[in-house]
């Protein structure tokens, strides 16, 4: 693969994605499913393809009509409130852009910006880009009695150390549930105390939840822009690449009151002024679907986490078997995993001293193991990088076939 | 239609494609056919749409393998030129974010920009939000001996003029052949002038040829990237929506140099991450096509010009016999047309007195006739926008039914 000539940028995507597609691993690394999207989705892209004219050329720059009315309709039920699918609704390319236009919206020179960490990495790079300043703080795992399977619902946020990191330049909160990397999905209690100090300190809060339909074990995703208080301060960002297994099909969106998404509307005018019209014709099909199916066992929205649940419980126990003990996600599609049992001697191994354990871990397992996954420290600020180096991130929206091939790797540790 | 209730940013764009919508004009405004790509891009999009997992999921960020192959040999075999696909080529989310990268990646604080009018409208907040000066310098008329029709081939650049533009902060100059909303077709010898004056001030050029395809009469269309010493300081920017007609699939590019195009991929990494995957599968299909049929009948490059070229004679004679004389475009599928003779009592008229005489009568021939076009003062800065104000442009990539009924409103003129 002609890969290995290209320059690539310091960024964790483009070096693990490198590195996996030279040594041909396993791939447990980037976040995308191996596999396609639903036929209801797929079919409505076709469709949409070999349609007319219109879904050929520009639609509305702002959001394809169809789709900003689905997506209106479905966070209003959600949320209890009318949305307005044209002052109110976004649809960008991917949540990528949507972070993006919210960051350099939203974000002045000079503003800090909390970032709770594991962080998905972008945050950093786009606050620094608006002129912000990243305050970070870190979700802890309070220990339990050693007995039970760690939990992402385990790792939480002080609200003291919370509260103590806003000062008078506070611009906004970021926060991202379910979470990537951790899978913590955070209760209404959680989200009150952030939407408390957003309230006090009179504060935005970018809520990334692009994982939002994809929770285990009862745990319900709960929206922060649903709070009292919170809908007129809050941008909420969701994924249909993540929504619909379609990551290639690069359609995002944020949502939030329209003195909020007017700002985002100049940034996305500013950077590529409308998206693509056929994938945002076939994700508001999709959605049309779900809505109408919400809570059935037919709704995808049903299907697709009764099935990665399934996936969670092999990897899961996989990783256990090799002695690499998971931290079980409630949401999402990453499962974090400690590597301080296995033992590695990296002496003979060409990777720099410097670097945190998770980076060396990584590489050596893709190289000598030809198993890729994804260093945990990538997502934390350097202040803390080196606390959560243990952690190695796995990625279970695959077929059962690439998991077993992952299990055949990891049964060589033990 | 709900578009009516939505608040509008001030842009051109947005404000006359509601206009045309909410009076149900003709709509020869916006840039975009109302007709389908050509069977072989919309085959292959299907064919990738229902192809396998790969094409819904993310692809190479910096463009699809096969995508920049076929850009890198295409561009290449033009200007003579090794390019390295994957060094010098950027797929974007269409031109406009290829446009956008540009002005982020290469802009600074304080440098000047001088772009020559008309100019695509985006350039100005681009390079202000870049933090940098636009400095224009308008194309003029030369006038003929009054008895050919005008052509916009009489429309050139003075030299002095433009050296004259030139200071120690200049960072770069903005072209666009074939020109929106002009039609110029910039010869070798004008590319030269501009050419040796970025070279003698080491000045980057950014090149906008998303109608580079489309040229008419024997107009060719050249390169400035590939006159002597240009290649190095210039980027050079494509739009598959343009060269396939699918201007809803936003797929467009960057070429240039390895230096340059790190730096937009930076600016890519940091806006979108990465373009949607099966769109970028047929634009490649589609290229690997013209390249095998170029210069031979069967290719699309051939086909769509000669098809624009009765279009362009087609509106031209209805203009013409309205007595808004035409601008003959060389290339590009825009036509400006002079409303000197066409008298309009406005007084009866809502229209406020203070905007350009293009707006009002833009206005007035969409609100009172039912016919949409742009008003060519939109393309120039304020402070040469009342020397241009007579003209309005007319988009001609439309079915022939389309200018029928445009030639219908037309003929209540005279
Ligand atoms: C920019 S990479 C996106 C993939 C992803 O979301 C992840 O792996 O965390
Ligand atoms: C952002 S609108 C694009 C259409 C176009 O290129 C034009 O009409 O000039």
């Amino acid at each position: 693969h002609a890969r290995g000539t290209e320059r690539v940028h310091k960024n964790v995507w483009l070096e693990f994605a490198r590195l996996a597609a030279d040594y041909k691993a396993v791939n447990l690394g980037q976040g995308f499913p191996d596999f396609s999207p639903p036929e209801f989705v797929q079919d409505a892209f076709c469709k949409a393809v070999s349609g007319g004219h219109q879904m050929h050329q520009y639609t509305r720059p702002f959001g394809h009509p169809p789709l900003v009315h689905i997506l209106a309709k479905f966070f209003g039920r959600i949320v209890g409130r009318e949305i307005d699918p044209l002052e109110d609704v976004l649809v960008t390319v991917g949540a990528y852009q949507a972070l993006f236009c919210a960051f350099q919206a939203l974000i002045e020179e000079g503003d800090e910006v909390i970032i709770v960490e594991p962080f998905f990495d972008c945050y950093q790079p786009m606050v620094k880009k608006a002129g912000g300043k990243p305050v970070y703080v870190p979700l802890r795992p309070v220990s339990g009695d050693g007995s039970a399977v760690p939990s992402s619902g385990d790792w939480v946020l002080s609200p003291e150390e919370l509260a103590s990191k806003f000062t008078p330049r506070t611009k906004a909160v970021v926060i991202n549930t379910p979470n990537n990397p951790l899978g913590k999905v955070y209760k209404t209690e959680e989200l009150q105390v952030i939407a408390d100090l957003c309230i006090k300190h009179d504060v935005l809060c970018i809520s990334d939840e692009v994982y939002e339909w994809l929770t285990y074990d009862g745990n319900k995703h709960v929206k922060i822009a649903g709070l009292p208080g919170m809908w007129e301060r809050t941008v909420t960002i969701g994924s249909a690449g993540k929504t619909f297994s379609a990551t290639g099909w690069k359609v995002g969106w944020a949502i939030g009151s329209e003195q909020i998404i007017q700002r985002l509307k100049a940034m996305h005018q500013m950077s590529v002024f409308d998206c693509a019209t056929a994938a945002q014709e076939a994700v508001a099909r999709g959605f049309e679907r779900e809505y109408e199916l919400f809570g059935t066992p037919e709704s995808y929205f049903q299907q697709l986490p009764a099935m990665l649940h399934q996936k969670r419980e092999k990897l899961a126990s996989c990783l256990g078997g090799a002695g690499l003990q998971p931290v079980m996600p409630e949401g999402g599609y990453f499962m974090i995993a400690d590597t301080s049992s296995v033992t590695v001697d990296f002496s003979d191994f060409m990777s720099t001293d410097d670097e945190p354990h998770d980076f060396r871990f990584v590489k050596w397992l893709i190289k000598e193991k030809g198993l890729a996954t994804i260093p945990v420290s990538a997502f934390y600020s350097p202040e803390h990088r080196k606390d959560f180096d243990k952690y190695i991130r796995f990625c279970f929206i695959k077929e059962d076939s690439t998991l077993d091939a992952a299990d055949d790797i990891l049964r060589t540790f033990s």
